[in-house]
């Protein structure tokens, strides 16, 4: 049987939450008197559609059916989930929750998007408040995986189980928050640092877009992985969290910010922070933390430089810096068409480098020689470009995470649309690791069908094939898969 | 002519600066009084050689000369650029300072990575206070590209202009915060969150690491791209910067913080962040932020999933639980390996998947057949696994990100040490997107080298191999690029 949600208020949240259900396969009914509803859904879903799927290495389950609602009461009757995204005013909440509980099932969970409001306040006065809970969503809420999951006395605990069950089955990670407070705990962050920032907006001392890049070329980019305490415990060392607050702690009572209620740094808090940082990290040690911290910052990093923005912006900035200054290339003998360290991001948990990440490289290669011979990106934006028909590798030894390659490319051809490669890819101590053969063709970037090349592309190109008609073949050209010896 | 750095202090922070100047080929001159200097430097930069090398795609320069002195003096003598991180005492920084200005260049800059203290009380009495700015790294220092770049009145205009220079040309990010001030910028945020997050774990409220899963599943993963104003400018969606504040405004007097200190929110201030925001990121629309955040959330936490830590832990969890309840494959002719959505971050700045994502899907493929005939983690933990020799790729037809692709796999041969298989990739619609032929060798885990698979794999796979042969041998089986069709 197909699941179904309910959601009450479609707003940017509301909407989140409907595409989360739907994506994963659930049915949704959605209620919001708003008469723009419909629209500002299909906002939220078509940015969702483009981007959830993308998180999964499986199959998606198909679509569930998504339903508009006259009244909470059909929307929510015999649904199995109903998730409360209304305006946050208390007198607001109240009277959804009223309407809710006059049709929905005694099973149902109900969860309230609120991201101030305790769970007691919400379920003042209500009969069912033992299927009321705080489920604080983060936007994007088809992308984010946290949701707040907040009981309050009242609810029951089999309503958390089945609300945490039904959650993780659409992707999220329930945090459950044991003890009730104003704002729970991660908007409590954001208050104290909105105020801290509009502090320095008011005052002159930075601009948004400066307090944006103070946070995410630095500690954005440890958050996203690790958190507070956790990168705090590397910070101790060896020595430890204990240590580290020692040392930070006098801090605390320094003018740093405007807001100054500080908790006294008894040693029952010292202790209390060490032991919950030792539950939490203390399988790790504090070099191991390290390298699981690199290697999470330089995928992440790498992932923002493949879309150029932020830190990935600036990598790539002084990646273009370094091809500036490396001058011509020297195209007597073979074409040195790559020379690069593996990255840590294009290994195996062994550290071998991936079967696919050869590929990269050849293909790093192949996009260099076009540029050597003038298919650069502005001739490319100009509208043609090659387009790899065919492939073949030779996988002849293994590399590590952190080896210095090259690779070394033999023009087989280079005549009308045909561009015919062949890269050697050598780890810096000489030993060939892989061969990579390819067809290219070059293309109308408009029709997506083979065209001719512009005259001084095709001319670059037959003078350095001409060149390389006096080296050997390449062992290993011509090979089909399994071919013998 | 080689660069030079002086690093004074040689902890955590020295080390990183010694590591990022290093390994972007300067020489580097250390001086710290601890005579465990040179074994704390060696730590950090044995992990910065791990991954610092990793953020580029060009060649690294070669490694500077390191090495340690006995005094300032001789550290400092001659260098273009002085580094100090000592220990946060201004007492010990004006010793610092004045034995540096004893010996140091006229031209030469000099930052301080202190966290707290304003560059006009690191200069109080200097005679080179013109050198003297803050430079505040983050750790860790070799990786995170963050520095504040904090001028006193008295600091020179080109010693600035040349600092931020210098830190650009080793891949720094020089954010210039125009205004001194205690702690700077970043470091207030930090001390804010620093103080909430003691307060909830002294009030029982979560431990540390409910508070980190609180940063790192939500909001965290927003500001290592965005950071806030940005961010909340998505929120506030069409309506704009303004609409954002006035809604959210009102929060900041409710007690949802220890710290309740709050500026005004008069009509210049709304107005003020307003329009640095449009200045920040009014070239694009709503929409196109949206766009862009979700691809870098994908980016982002696709990386993390490739080391099964934080949000990727969530998506890899999910993903597995998906995969345990599909079931049992058919085994009836083709073998259907791989069932999935085109992410966006296969793709390049056209949507088309990458060259080099089809070896991915294809190695994917092939992971499963091999897990189909025994050959899973389980196996490969004892020390058996099939390694890919060579690979034939057909590129037929085009795919876009979003596109729901399988891929059916016929084993051609499965005896001995060999597995001679074949994949076609088909669009849901039917299309046939390539092809990849590949030899796979069954090797020792631990010689390296061929082997003969367990029984139990190598009968499962020939009985594969044996219904195969009843189906035509695959079109383009067996070809070599370039050959004639």
């Amino acid at each position: 049987m197909t699941n179904t949600a309910a959601i009450i208020g479609g707003g940017v949240i509301g909407g989140g939450w409907a595409a989360r259900f739907l994506l994963n396969g659930w049915d949704v009914r959605v209620f919001d008197p708003d008469p723009e509803v419909e629209r500002k859904i299909g906002e939220v879903l078509a940015n969702a559609r483009r981007s959830l799927p993308s998180l999964s290495d499986q199959a998606m389950p198909g679509e569930g059916q998504l339903s508009y609602h006259g009244s909470i009461a059909e929307a929510v009757a015999g649904v199995a989930y109903i998730q409360e995204s209304v305006p946050e005013r208390l007198d607001i909440k109240h009277s959804t929750f009223a309407a809710i509980a006059t049709a929905a099932d005694g099973g149902a969970i109900i969860g309230s998007s609120t991201s101030g409001f305790k769970p007691s306040e919400l379920a003042q006065g209500a009969a069912n408040a033992g299927q009321i809970m705080v489920c604080h969503p983060f936007n994007p809420v088809y992308l984010l995986p946290l949701i707040e999951v907040v009981p309050s006395a009242a609810t029951s605990e089999a309503a958390v189980s089945r609300c945490k069950e039904i959650l993780e089955s659409v992707g999220f990670k329930p945090l459950h928050i044991k003890k009730e407070i104003d704002a729970h705990v991660a908007d409590r962050f954001l208050e104290a640092v909105w105020r801290e920032a509009l502090w320095l907006v008011k005052d002159d001392i930075a601009t948004t877009e400066e307090i944006d890049d103070a946070i995410r070329f630095g500690f954005g980019l440890r958050w996203a992985q690790m958190g507070l305490f956790e990168t705090y415990r590397i910070a101790g060392g060896e020595a430890g969290m204990a240590h580290f607050i020692e040392q930070f702690g006098p801090a605390l009572a320094w003018p740093w910010t405007k807001l100054m209620d500080v908790p006294e740094l008894s040693d029952d808090l010292v202790k209390k922070i060490a032991d919950q940082s030792d539950a939490q990290s203390g399988m790790y040690s504090i070099r191991e933390l390290e390298r699981i911290r690199d290697t999470n910052l330089v995928g992440m990093m790498r992932s923002l430089k493949a879309q150029n923005f932020g830190a990935g912006a600036i990598l790539a900035n002084h990646d273009a810096e370094k091809k500036a200054t490396a001058g011509e290339p020297d195209l007597e003998g073979l074409v040195r068409t790559v020379t690069r360290t593996v990255p840590l991001d294009w290994t195996d948990y062994n550290g071998h480098m991936n079967e696919a990440r050869y590929l990269t490289a050849f293909g790093d290669a192949t996009d260099r020689l076009m540029e050597i011979v003038g298919c650069d990106a502005e001739y490319i934006a100009s509208g043609g470009s090659y387009f790899t028909a065919e492939t073949h590798i030779r996988h002849i030894d293994e590399v590590h995470a952190g080896a210095a390659i090259h690779i070394d490319t033999q023009v087989l051809l280079g005549a009308g649309k045909k561009m015919h490669l062949f890269h050697f890819m050598f780890h810096a101590d000489g030993r060939l690791l892989a061969t990579g053969e390819h067809m290219l063709i070059h293309v109308s970037l408009e029709t997506r069908r083979a065209s001719p090349p512009a005259p001084h592309i095709e001319a670059k190109l037959a003078a350095i094939a001409a060149d390389h008609a006096a080296l050997p073949v390449p062992e290993g050209a011509g090979r089909a898969v399994g071919q013998g010896r």
